[in-house]
């Protein structure tokens, strides 16, 4: 049995509920055109796809972006650790090898919805495409030996965008 | 004191949880133009607001819609009970009597989040418009005197929808 | 057709994405005893169920309590707009007339889900009993015609809650 | 630039949305006492803590468990990918080193709040304790040069907890 690190058996008890008082969260908007595109660095893509965030809600962990991906370009194996949801507003996406492979595959303008857990080991843009997602909870990363390369949620999103924009 | 009421003091427990061995949710994905317009009714909205539903998320309470507003149309006045997120793809949006009377005003290409109990007295829109939005929880709307005209939900939308296009 | 309300056609538009450099949301430990007892008013219960608000979350509008309910107290007719979890700690909870009228009856110790939609027309305490609940989303009261009451979320507990311990 | 994958411009487009008439999710109630406690297994923690899982909810990928930690017990550096919330019902619980070391302490009957990104490099337990948690999303394991041991959530728990009970 493991050694027990020292504790302190006097230790103050916080009694008073200091948290309350919240304010409603407050509204945004933002006109996207406004936004320049950054770059989704590799390895969590290939082939030059750029995003804009749009918003993080950090107590539940979500977050939402647009994403404008060249012809060839995709995203690496990733898992959804939540639920996600887009509108695929221009051009086409091949899930899982696309419908030729037994995955699917699909077409603007198109609604889709990727549970938590959904796994996608390659999402592949044949044709210039751009598509608007909302995500509950982090993505999870792998390499080929299904090795964790990161686990990316609101927060590592929102630190990559303040660094590119200079925020 | 009211009168209890009779109660069963040897009602069974259940023991087992039976509840487990649960799936993950299926993905979805929708051709959104292979889906027809259905009418928003009133009191909803005036003047022919119509609507797409995408997705339910009975657990949460999640729904996601896109909308097609008229120019001249409007939404009534309703609390979002939850946070919504929306991507402004056409048109305009003049919330809480839109920036010339101390509320805002959206453009297209645009994103919005109404956080959790954001009231909207009136959602206008002075030319044709179109947004597609996700939402969590129900809205609440209500008359002119504050009085609850609904509370509308994924089940409620759900089941309007099914009586729409005869589901 | 109505007659729409006039518009600003040269608002600004934020072009800014203000709301960034968001923080982690802290974390809060409370000691239960140190808070009092405050009374759950009518109409919403009868015969003395007394609260101890302890966390609200107000991005996703969810809320936690603990209850102390004396025999023969209950809460009146209600819909849960999102889900709820509970551990009732001590005594025995009558959920729709108990498990003698066809709903259930639980007891301590003992976990319960209740999902988002559900309706509990009464819930009964024939017994002292306390339960912690994790609320997502608001209560709505009904009264005997089905009229909303009242809608209670995490802003009005915590307005009640603040109102009555003179925080 | 890497090679693009063959794929299928004649891919059939789902144009049904079949996913409709979804339904509410069913209540659940479980008499705790009546499930056994398993073994929750190293390297998440140290020294014999048990558990009792008591529910998933697949599509936000939440989960709830109730935890026997004798004294001397801990948990190894973990995040929270969402937030998560616990009632503290006997003993006590040393977050990141306890309030001597500049973390916090929480003491029974505590309730607590952990937060999207709580990173908890030690939680330990003193005495004799027992907590139930509510958590959203999964746990991050992480070694001690910060690399993943496992990203643990709803049905990694759901999978390990049937392995255990032969359900």
């Amino acid at each position: 049995m493991p050694a027990a690190p020292k504790t302190d058996r006097k230790a103050k008890v916080p009694s008073v509920p200091t948290y309350f008082k919240k304010q409603n969260v407050a509204g945004e908007f933002i006109h996207i055109d406004a936004i320049d595109w950054q770059v989704m660095p590799e390895p969590f893509c290939i082939n030059g796809i750029r995003y804009k965030l749009l918003h993080v809600s950090p107590e539940l962990g979500a977050w939402t972006a647009i994403y404008d991906c060249p012809a060839g370009s995709w995203f690496n194996a990733h898992v959804h650790l939540g639920p996600g949801e887009y509108l695929l507003t221009k051009g086409r996406m091949d899930v899982r090898g696309g419908s030729l492979e037994g995955g699917s595959t699909a077409y603007a303008l198109g609604y889709g919805y990727e549970p938590a857990n959904a796994r996608h080991d390659k999402t592949y843009f044949p044709i210039a495409s751009e598509f608007y997602m909302t995500f509950v909870g982090p993505l999870h990363f792998l390499d080929d030996n299904d090795k964790t390369i990161a686990v990316v949620g609101w927060k590592e999103l929102q630190d990559m965008w303040l660094q590119q924009t200079g925020g």
